[in-house]
């Protein structure tokens, strides 16, 4: 059996109906929830399984969105549901409050929940309607999607991360249809959960449905659309031109001047990434305006007793409050129009951190880092 | 002669012609300043002389606003004015790095330019047409105002702090005209200089044109316009009610649940106030949102070096980037319909931190950290 096949119990191509054993959402999804729920529902069936995370604009940055706060909280309170408010990013801030305890199907209503992934569980993003329904039900219809297997092999070379074995995978993938299959990786058992949480975090990138890590405890010999080997001691610093996280590159070969770098987010916003930028920066300065946003509460309180924070802001960065930061363009660093932006980030489409006429580069938090210094995309290989 | 006319060095009500020592403006006034500026001049007079800062809706909330510091990073390029890009609220960066060194005579385009009184200086904000003509020329004109000499005897109490003393100030001269005169402080030298710059800040809220604190070289017998002795041990802890910073009441004397603290910017955003709140807030827990805006990068260096920050987030603070935060409704915490707000800053008017249909109460940090813990506005002497 695949990983998948063995967390819903059924195999690949089947619909089954599960229960639910955690949903969640953020302050940008549950607004349309709510309209979704109401229609039905009138109370939530686990409210002890539901939780709701304010990480996508917040503090927020308008009035329209502090009312759209203000209902989502009403509504939390009269269902008695948990919101979690100035935490941090979703993705991050379940596993790291013990909310996923005990749980192997998740249901999130936001692209990026296969982050789980990387805890061997069947975490699958899902829309309003969908989500809603879970919500009234405690359980929903799933579709046990196909998988291809990815084995990792070796280690990666010190100034690459798991971000650009991520962008090395997209690239190999980008002909082929990963339309609502399941990436499951092997191997790779010694990287760190925060390295681990960024494979399955940018898989969705390759238009998987899902993605999980092995373990150690699952078989993995199951029917297998593909098969993948990656050696990951040849991958090389990557970067993401516009306007698609598959349009790949090697650092090296691109040489370009940079207005704003951004690092943080659910891709690449938690310690292990921070810790790296903070040896790179330490003693530096960055030329360009740059920002970190830790994933969350937790961390930013880590990279102060770690003495990371105090690297990064000596070195000049400006160190946002956890949550999602400017990766969605709706605060916090902005995208003007004709604006080069480097960013750790998964997702480079046209207008999604601001104006649709800036440029997005996507790479890893040592590739965003020397470029910081350097105010142009700049390989790591080169100076460190 | 009064301070101001020792600073002119000319006479109450006279118009004179002054070089300007300093000229600084902040992202929100520099557009129209540019605007206004192209009209009559092609060269600033004295660049080295001339400061921008990001302060007011930075990092960019919107794409307006980010090709708004696009342009601005333009003009200053050009002008080879230095643009201070993160590092916090312009009226603290600009004592912080030294740029006022031997400066007498001040300009700022922000209407809590005199906050710099607190240095013994004279600083009075303008419109983007006066510091435009001022950029062009290198001087203007002035009319000397009259003043009101404040003198302050004796000690604050333990929970007491100089947003008491303002507040208590502003009720006391709310029936007297401060159009256009200047408020003097003798007095109080024991105060810190993040207490004395609160004091010359919040001074324009009474309407006053500028105000100075006598630092000890002063001789301050001018003619007065009105003398007002306030001691200070007698002062309570004070809040202003909505919708104005001069409708004062006594703390104890209200009672009001809130939905939102912040505590920082020009006025409460350095290191004394924020020391007091991390003294307040260790080892309790929030229990409303709460935000805290340090007033610059080095007062946000400091509280991780003191280890106040850990203390803040511990207590479940969210701590924003060094600038104006959420003091005027444009990002990081705008207030919804009908929320309540506390918040140590200068102004309530209606509609100030987003919607005009929300409360805005205004108190000293030490009342806000006491309210933040129990969730509504709380006299310090009741808890301390």
């Amino acid at each position: 059996m695949t990983i998948v096949e063995e967390l819903l119990n059924a195999k690949a191509g089947e619909a089954v109906i599960r229960e639910v054993d955690l949903i969640y959402a953020h302050d940008g999804t549950v607004p349309l929830i709510i309209e979704s729920f109401r229609k039905t529902f009138t109370r939530v069936r686990k409210p002890d399984k539901a939780f709701i995370f304010f990480d996508h604009v917040y503090p927020a940055p308008t009035v329209k969105i502090a009312n759209l706060q203000r209902e989502i909280r009403e509504f939390a309170r009269e269902q008695g549901i948990r919101i979690f408010e100035g935490y941090g990013i979703s993705h991050q801030v379940v596993p790291e409050e013990g909310l996923l305890e005990g749980a192997k199907i998740i249901i999130g209503a936001d692209s990026h929940t296969p982050t789980l992934g990387a805890f061997g569980v069947f975490a699958v993003g899902m829309g309003a309607t969908d989500t809603a329904i879970a919500l009234g039900l405690g359980k929903t219809w799933f579709k046990v999607p196909e998988s291809v297997r990815v084995n990792l092999e070796g280690r990666l070379g010190k100034n690459v991360m798991a971000m650009d074995l991520m962008l090395h995978l997209i690239g190999l993938l980008k002909d082929f249809d990963m339309n609502y299959k399941a990436l499951e990786f092997f191997g790779g058992l010694d990287l760190s959960i925060d390295e681990k949480m960024t494979i399955a975090n940018f898989s969705v990138e390759t238009n998987a449905k899902t993605a999980v890590l092995d373990n150690g405890t699952f078989s993995g010999d199951g029917d297998y659309l593909r098969e993948v080997t990656i050696e990951l001691g040849q991958i090389e610093p990557l970067v993401a031109l516009p306007h698609h996280p598959s349009n790949v590159e090697r650092v090296e070969k691109v040489k370009r001047k940079i207005d704003q770098v951004f690092i943080g987010s659910c891709t690449n916003g938690r310690l292990e990434q921070l810790r790296r930028v903070a040896e790179i920066l330490e003693g530096e300065e960055v030329s360009v305006r740059t920002f970190v946003g830790p994933a969350s509460r937790r961390i930013y309180l880590q990279m102060i007793k770690e003495g990371i924070m105090q690297r990064l802001i000596d070195a000049g960065v400006t160190v946002l409050p956890p949550g999602c930061g400017p990766c969605l363009g709706r605060h916090m660093g902005v995208a003007g129009d004709g604006e080069i932006i480097l960013s750790t980030t998964n997702r480079n489409f046209k207008g999604r951190m601001g104006s649709p006429n800036a440029e997005i580069y996507l790479a890893s938090p040592v590739t965003a880092a020397v470029s910081a210094i350097y105010g142009e995309i700049t390989n790591p290989e080169d100076v460190l």
